[in-house]
């Protein structure tokens, strides 16, 4: 369950030190050490998983069952009820460490975290066609 | 459970339209209408809650429990398997529907979604200080 070279297995098993929020059975919760903003919490299954959907279902949704009392916990530490909970999974999405984790990230209005939401429409019948390609992976 | 006025209760009673790709007792999931690369997908409880630290853990570890199998069938449509999952609560976090969602959105290496990570470090003891005012609140 614990992998060597993953940093998140040796926090869960105490060799690398981090700044608890909250641990119990299932999961972990510390405070990232390159925050984007003050009181950035991951909160991460100590199984070694790599990415979400690697993690079976049962076990995914224990940790998700902990997300909205850690997060409130974190926005009424920081004084903001808005936040992000992202979670990264593959190199092209960000994601750095190989062990699945959940960002909490307190937001302000004027923080200007994240950028644009560059959104856009689809053409006529184009989603359906979209949407039928991922059905048939379910 | 559902609200008059909320787009989202909307489309589980079937009263505004889906591009649909799962739906069972617990969740609907279905395409952003804007989305931010093909194949973004929105998954959402059926029951209202405007934030995710509003819905009772059990009901979050449900919806979260599907997230991966959604996630997978998503990169696997979209022959990408990097992805985020994303949960915005609040408006100054950038939520515009106050129904609980979960963004799985398809990245690429060169998409240049979400621009920047402006990581910074905390000064000595800073970190102990805020993750104290977090835990007083769990």
């Amino acid at each position: 369950m614990v992998q060597d070279d993953c940093i998140f297995c040796k926090m869960v098993v105490g060799e690398i030190p981090v700044t608890k929020i909250y641990e119990d059975e299932v999961a972990l919760a510390f405070l990232d050490i390159g925050p984007l903003s003050d009181g950035h919490t991951l909160v991460i299954l100590k199984q070694h998983f790599e990415k979400l959907h690697d993690c079976p279902a049962e076990l995914l949704g224990d940790v998700a069952s902990r997300l909205g009392r850690i997060a409130k916990a974190v926005a009424e530490g920081m004084e903001s009820d808005a936040y992000n909970v992202l979670c990264n999974n593959g190199r092209a999405a960000g994601q750095l460490v190989n062990h699945v984790h959940f960002h909490i990230i307190p937001r302000n209005f004027d923080d200007e975290l994240f950028g644009a939401w560059p959104s856009y429409k689809y053409k006529e019948s184009e989603a359906e066609k979209i949407a039928e390609k991922i059905r048939r992976n379910l």
